[in-house]
């Protein structure tokens, strides 16, 4: 993605900053557009060619951004904003018939805290599907058949999350996939205060946990939307960062330090990136200290925006009644 | 099962002494054998014949029982005693060849603490599949592929817990399913001190949580065997107590007390029962103060004699080393 | 408390009620007043004069009791006007002046859960104490000094309780402890759908885990109020329920019924219980299956009315947004 | 403690790493002596003077590391040498007489994973204080008066942590506090692989939480043993390795290189990193994925070398056998 390859972000608008900065202008086949709300600033960036995907690092499709930084604060107003925001957008992207059948997925790790957004989400979605078969009319009105399943991942279970569930798909036949993920972000200030949907599905070696699964219209026979949220940034994108800046200032010295800028190539700065971490362990993350309060309350905020938009007949702020 | 039909087991073991009190006599298609050890006795109940079955209210095939009373002490003694009889029992149960393949299922609700047996078994297998793609041969040997699964309960996610595992069991294909139940038992000397092993599979209507699927090498299209542990006494059966122990009494009493006794039927003795305990309350169990851990120290106990049962590299003692 | 002494409860309503029973009218040193919302009856028994105290088996002081039955089956609606009369109860009750300072006790042991009732609130409850020291004055209008404890039971820290909570209050020095509290009820209809507040301290051998401390004004020197919830029936009371009916039904019969019934004297009924009952198994309880949700529930319950009992600016539906 | 200030190190051992690589040789007023078993390295710094403390930025005292770089692999033989190895030198540090008593302190936020590691502890630690007020002689012998409390952390409780340590040590009188923390380490390596004892007591600004508490002698008027394992490194820390891996570079190059390296000056290279790292974020950890897995390992090998230290009847390997 970038230019040392170093920097992994799972955000199509980081990626899109990024090749921005080195394009220097618009890339053809990618449009942008965009709306705030008060707390809240919603970028549509879709993806409208191979060429485009080619350039961005990620697939065809629409991928939308809400970006709330003040979520951090744990303001309750933002919070409520961000899932009534998110139920919009959802149901927009989703465009679901009233009797449709959805199936949320939550994936992650519930045993490792920034990769257990997904789970936690699944924890608090408004199940129905099983009352479907046995309630009065009365009481679908408004809502939808909703199955919601966290698969764990393999380290956990030995089965690879796919094929867990396209087994499910393949018995229960939704209409639509919801596949909950957290995120890896460029940078800190993206953390548990960014949401982004997308209707291109889960690509491999994406999310916290670098899964090798995908989760696509293609491998499932459904649609899919992604809806994921950065819990961490990768150790390396911080030591990335640093040379970048020393680089940076060096350039701006007079003499011998932009020369000597200039002689860093990529393949040098990934040498020096990697003497700085301890190369068997595989990943290193960047969290913040309160990081498992900001996924409990991440996980709320996703599941009220969940809920409204998948029953009708529940508001955002009903949402949050059936959470835990 | 019982005269009033109030009173419910998923132990074959309590069944049959509650069939035996009836009929006083052995009955045809039920065969019996037992052994001990120091801190256990293990009891084997083969149902060979339908109708066996249908007196028994079981379907046809083996029962092991193995009793513990001292498990609930909290001796460890005790506890590595039950894992290694567990793993002898199961390990003979299951005939496994070295390569086989197994798929080991917790079921229960993971937020019931007395159904979350199963989950916190599968937290505790030691799992391989995944491994086994990758891995030099030499890793192999003593090892088998084995993959776990906790498909939580209708209520959580909205799918048949049978839909699920079939999924799974059409994608992993294991050629052995062991399938993990918290169970309902008849006696609370039984709760967390006796476990049942069966190769006739789950049937509906069984367990903590009144489940309604059926795991059976039928319906999975693999062999199923069931490992169960009960953890409640449902309040039915306390409050039935409760009225024999009267009735009892007063049968032994002179003069109009048996005659009383006597008058009281099966369907005037269940009236009382429901009088007793709120209709609306389905599931009302009787569990010790300290079910938590004793769930806990259960969970141990079986996943340590699994694992060494599934991995013959694996002892019993080691088992253990692969719990949190 | 009732004639055979099997029957254990904590709440001053039902005692009053048994007493009711057996002395068919009103007790002097007993007074009783009630109002009613639209979901919730809210029953206030005083008892004003040691005479009245050792007739009920509850030390004088106030009872209020908020009964909601709806409170069981999940309604939002009837959570919220719970946690408003609780504010409004609790406020009137206290009677606390601007600047007082609370500490919060969570009793009970968070490893069993129906136990767990008291650090689940505590985990939740508005603390501000910390803040007090540095923030600016226009901060904390509206908002009172409070700080929250769970010391856990005897069996996990191997202190008692009392030792704990006396230490910290004679460091902190609030103006009033609240101390939460899992409760026994005498009836099954009781459990998580009503609370229980009182000026008069907890007592040794109340509460579900059978505490052998006292948390009074005299032992803390500081106003101490009680909220109690009942979690847990005994089962030698749903036992002793059970004889009793048939005993009732036996005296409404003809004949030798009613002089049978007559021959069971107290001390019968005690020894048919106790046969009924494992003795070693000091504790068991009677509790719902899904008893987790139903703590999780009154949980919130329960901290949101203290959020905005204890700080002015917050309301009732404010004091849940605080809540994990 | 090192050139500019930004790196923040809680072990002895790093410390005076860093010192002697200042220095170029060795300190007066500390004293260091070591040795090794299968898999661990055990070394001993002594402060000796309060001229050795300044250099040292630690108060005088004993200081012991037991290194042990195979333990994140989670291998059972390491995980057992180093309890065991923790058993001894707890022993010898704290010489306690048979019949002391002994507070554990787990510090720390529990819902904070890499801070949670006390608090885990405390739950596995073999209490037994309430016991030897009712015991029979015969099952005291080998067993300690112990007692264990998790007293939470500021923002959890508004109450500092030092005064409830403070009002309970001043109930109970124990003989010694074993206070165990999480730490913050110099280098990756180090996290959940050194376990650190000092008889120096806990000091304001230590820990992963950046305690304000300290727990000495002096404060406490008991003696306090401190049990530390490094669980994060501060971002800061990384960032401020990528600068002087740069820099080391850049000397080592020609020409310009070397004289813009050392153009910069600590004051110059610590608002680099401010600029790296947002500033409203106080403590941004590094930590590794399985950081959830680690420390629960952690917390089973310090509880069980705790509890064969305590009491003398137990092994380390027994120690285990309390362990949840």
């Amino acid at each position: 993605m970038t230019a040392h390859g170093l920097i992994r972000t799972d955000l199509a608008l980081e990626a899109r900053e990024a090749l921005l900065k080195e394009a220097r202008r618009e890339v053809a086949g990618i449009e942008t557009s965009g709306r705030t709300t008060a707390h809240t600033r919603v970028t549509r960036v879709k993806v409208t060619s191979e060429a485009g995907a080619r350039r961005l690092g990620k697939p065809p499709g629409t991928y939308i951004t809400i970006e709330a930084p003040e979520l951090r604060q744990g303001s309750r107003v933002v919070a409520s904003e961000v899932a009534e925001v998110l139920t919009a957008e959802l149901g927009a992207l989703a465009g679901l018939p009233e009797k449709a059948g959805i199936l949320v997925i939550g994936l992650g790790n519930w045993n490792a805290t920034p990769d257990a957004l997904g789970p936690r989400v699944v924890d608090s979605v408004m199940v129905t599907r099983h009352l479907f078969e046995y309630a009065p009319q009365e009481l679908k009105g408004g809502l939808r058949s909703v199955a919601a399943l966290a698969p764990g991942v393999l380290g956990l279970t030995g089965i690879e999350t796919e094929e867990i569930v396209k087994g499910v798909v393949q018995h229960i036949r939704p209409d639509l996939v919801v596949a909950i993920d957290a995120l890896a972000a460029r940078s800190l200030e993206r953390v548990c205060t960014t949401v982004q949907l997308s209707d291109s599905g889960i690509h491999p070696g994406s999310g916290v946990g670098n899964k090798r699964l995908g989760l696509t219209a293609e491998s499932l026979g459904t649609r899919v939307i992604a809806v994921g949220v950065p819990t961490v940034v990768h150790a390396t994108t911080l030591a990335s960062d640093a040379l970048d800046l020393m680089l940076g200032t060096l350039s701006r010295a007079d003499g011998g330090g932009a020369k000597l800028a200039e002689a860093f190539t990529p393949a040098e700065r990934q040498k020096l990136v990697q003497e700085l971490l301890p190369n068997h362990w595989e990943d290193l993350f960047i969290t913040p200290k309160e990081i498992d309060a900001l996924i409990a309350d991440t996980a709320r905020v996703l599941a009220s925006g969940l809920n409204a938009a998948l029953h009708p007949r529940v508001t955002a702020a009903e949402g949050e009644r059936y959470l835990q």
